[in-house]
């Protein structure tokens, strides 16, 4: 047992996706969750930048005596996990890990991965390099798509300009098996891309992995909270009213505070 | 005169836009560029937010012994100038007193103004107070378009989605007289807004305005260069591709650094 809350970061409201994923799988467990909003958004920085931002977020969640970390970002996955794993004793998982682990448990020889992400998760070529140590004779097409979080922080999740903008972007992902979401915000185009990709994609929700891997993982480590009832705690580092609208709904009782 | 170079600073590439036209009206003078592209974008940042990272480009901007400083990004003009103006003696100038000045010699009784910004500085509402103290009887409407700059960014400005973009941004628009492109990435968009609007709307390129302002009022303070050929140095806080391509198009021989 360990009854410390769960740590989670990201630069806006795309990991509060995630923080709805793991509430379905472990809803006993107290989160912590830091929106790092004065720095959104993480996808275009430099790699050096990247790391700094996540550095500061981790020192935030270890003064508030977390048990794990989760980085709730796809950029602050890409560059910053390995390096921090080496900085600190903390456990730190990524949602790059709890993806790959799915497909290698579905992934036939001969098949055909697309990973989509922002500007910096792509150029980092992380999702690239692992899939293919993990899973030999698969091919892995990645592409950037800078305009979708932005679109998703606007609401326009299912009009014609989303239509249109999913449309060009999947262009190059005609002939693949599986879709890697590969930014918190992405599971919001989730219908539309099945629409113009075909229901033979598995179009992957990277969030909704975490939330099943973080409960296994909990579960072997024997660091399942023991007492019902969670709690949250939300922190901003710059005040924004979409993000603590899309945080209320997720749970009302949450305790938000701009840091 | 004065040979001293003009300072100018944004959060990204949409600067250079304005950069452009006080090439264009003021060949001769010198300039320093400062995109804090670390911090791009500022739109969605809190005022606090706003006001102390404009600080910061100012202090750069003062150590660089430039003669005045021109603010070429709507955001910080609409929420910073004026503070910054009561702290430090060096002239600066924003993007939304020229626009004002021109809108003074054209808006006649009983036509309307509409106005389109990041959401920073539609919230800020400076516009719409500016706009109506100086010009009386006239109707203001303004509105955040904040998919705009990352449209801009991502190089998409006249495809599909740019034209549905457009289209739903501009419904709110459909009886005004002029339109004020409020953000230094829009006129990008002109060709399309006037598409939508129709060609008896002035959409008025705030850049624009403010180049040919800033020739009149150089001219009068006797704060011209002497001699000519113009040296162009750009800074960035965040080394940034697409900003690097941008800024090398303006100016082959510009000096381009990361600070």
């Amino acid at each position: 047992m360990n009854s410390k809350p769960i740590g989670m970061f990201d630069s806006g409201v795309g990991g509060l996706n995630v923080l709805k994923e793991i509430k379905k799988t472990l809803p006993n467990e107290d989160i912590i969750y830091l929106g790092d909003t004065n720095n959104f958004p993480y996808g275009n920085k430099s790699e050096q930048t990247i790391i700094e931002l996540s550095r500061k977020c981790v020192e935030f969640l270890l003064k508030k005596n977390v048990k794990l970390i989760i980085i709730a970002c796809g950029t602050a996955t890409s560059q910053a996990l390995d390096i921090l794993n080496k900085e600190y004793d903390i456990p730190i998982i990524g949602i790059l890990q709890p993806t790959v682990e799915y497909l290698k448990t579905k992934v036939k020889s001969g098949q055909n991965v697309g990973v989509i992400a922002t500007n910096g998760t792509i150029k980092s070529m992380q999702w690239e390099k692992r899939i293919k140590e993990e899973i030999k004779e698969c091919d892995v097409k990645s592409m950037a798509c800078p305009l979708l979080a932005p679109l998703a922080e606007e609401g326009w999740t299912s009009n014609e300009v989303a239509k249109y903008t999913i449309k060009e972007y999947m262009k190059p992902f005609k002939n693949i098996d599986y879709l890697v979401l590969g930014c918190t915000h992405y599971p919001l185009f989730k219908d539309l891309i099945i629409e113009e990709l075909g229901k033979g994609v598995d179009v992957i929700d990277t969030g909704e992995k975490l939330g099943k891997y973080l409960k296994e993982y909990l579960q072997n480590k024997d660091f399942l909270k023991d007492q019902e009832k969670a709690k949250y705690e939300i922190y901003l580092t710059d005040t924004e009213a979409n993000f603590i609208e899309v945080a209320k709904k997720l749970d009302n009782n949450a305790v938000i505070k701009h840091i």
